[in-house]
């Protein structure tokens, strides 16, 4: 693994770099009154977080020969839709937080009307951006895209997601391991399923393809996931340039606090060899997304 | 006019009624813990409203022969779209109102952070109306309407209009009438303007015919705000079955305000005018779109 780990590291930031230059463009400033609104989108779209989402769409559209144009605009739509989510649960209704990536959050930053309106609009721009012929020339295509891209954050996705987490503060009773599974598949394994989903149907992909790559992309997303809470019960604040510890202090339900350290490692294991052997039909040209599921449980922040 | 207002209210309250129940449809409620987020979007998608983005895009598609079905789902996609914007600009944090159509506003029924997620998953789940394809069988069709709607209702539309909103409540000088026509273009007559447009598109009309009917809906939009503002100066909130007055004791500039009840009144007549005469090219099937623009001068709440 050490010999694949700096590319992978150099490829992530690269990705990470080009999807920067590409949101620069897909969000220009607008002049008068109203700018302020489009200082707050690029303000939480742009400069930071891991880019996962978008990795995985440029990835996942490799596999097919996609022209980079159309995969870096789709990229950018997923990393929007991202974006806004984070604005939207960061509220003081919501999660109330006032830091994000080690900066003030939007509505801190700016103010609440300001952060949901920013929201709103990144929400509403990822799909002006997949719809826009630019983004491929076949309608089908891009129709295709705004189909799997709406339901997979929607009420059904994301959104419900977001919903049971909410219910779930609420509850008297903890969550059990499926409660927890059904949670964290609808608030963030959905549109990371979609985002690998979505590079395959810029390349048109057949269904086989697309469901290896989706159940990919599910497994790492579990692993991730795991990973995240392990780091959070296990690593310094420092070590991670955020607060740790902070959901066993918040009673929230996670499979690390079900299971254990032990048994929470073992899954994560399991799910990344999993989610590689979906790949099995896929040539050199997918270990860039192998690497990165083995990323999931051996990074350190 | 006295002939023509008896059918026209008819047609108005069929169209809403047929609305409503293609909304049930669409809007089916979930099982489990995120039943709450279903209810909420229905709370709000539902039960009210003159629908006249419905009922713009359902006259425009009678145009063009387009099935009934078709029409419906993007009459619905718009009201979905205008029911979030209403559930967001409630909210605290924006105009923070308890009520609307006569019952509490949805953070008032519900919670902030459920509405913040309800609004959000009505706007996401009217792009997944448009994108199926029960919406039309061509798909440069089904993506044509996510690129019109969704430009129209974000940042440069809709949204940057809610932001023009609030910098203005904001800023030391009253707006003078460009910069008051610019709010209220953005604010609202963009989803007005791509309603009419939606349901030409529905029908493959030519780009001659898309912009008569654009245009149509500009000035009746236009003419509908004017209207609202006399109403609000002059009507009792009884009457209204709303609070009246409410723009003026808040310091909202409306053209009203700014030219006075006469010369606001002449404008909106010639506004309706302007409208009727871009369907000059349109035959008796256009009849219900001609009246709903006197409507909107003739109403009294």
């Amino acid at each position: 693994m050490n010999v694949v780990m700096p590319s992978l590291s150099q490829a992530l930031s690269d990705a990470a770099a080009e999807v920067e230059q590409a949101l620069d463009a897909l969000l220009p400033m607008a002049e008068g009154d109203e700018a302020r609104l489009f200082e707050s989108m690029r303000y939480s779209a742009m400069g930071g977080g891991k880019r996962m989402r978008a990795f995985l769409v440029l990835e996942a559209a490799r596999q097919f020969n996609v022209s980079r144009t159309s995969a870096l605009r789709v990229a950018c739509a997923m990393e929007m839709i991202h974006a806004y989510s984070l604005v939207h649960d960061d509220l003081p209704a919501m999660d109330n937080d006032d830091l994000r990536r080690g900066k003030p959050t939007n509505h801190k930053a700016f103010d609440e009307a300001t952060a949901i309106l920013a929201g709103d609009s990144l929400q509403c721009h990822a799909f002006t951006v997949l719809a826009e012929e630019d983004t491929h020339p076949d309608p089908a295509v891009r129709i295709e895209l705004v189909r799997i891209i709406s339901r997979a954050s929607g009420p059904r996705g994301m959104c419900g997601g977001q919903m049971l987490d909410m219910m779930a503060e609420q509850a008297t009773a903890p969550l059990d391991e499926a409660a927890i599974g059904r949670l964290q598949t609808l608030k963030t394994g959905k549109l990371i399923e979609v985002s690998a989903d979505a590079g395959a149907v810029l390349g048109k992909a057949g269904l086989a393809q697309r469901h290896a790559l989706v159940s990919y992309a599910r497994d790492l997303g579990a692993a991730f996931q795991i990973a995240d809470d392990i780091l959070d019960a296990t690593v310094s604040a420092e070590e991670m340039g955020k607060a740790t510890g902070k959901d066993a202090g918040a009673g929230k339900a996670t499979l690390v606090g079900l299971l254990g350290l032990e048994r929470a490692r073992l899954q994560a294991e399991r799910l990344v060899a999993q989610a590689k052997a979906h790949l099995d039909g896929f040539g050199d040209r997918a270990d860039m997304l192998r690497a990165l599921a083995d990323y999931t449980i051996a990074r350190r922040h």
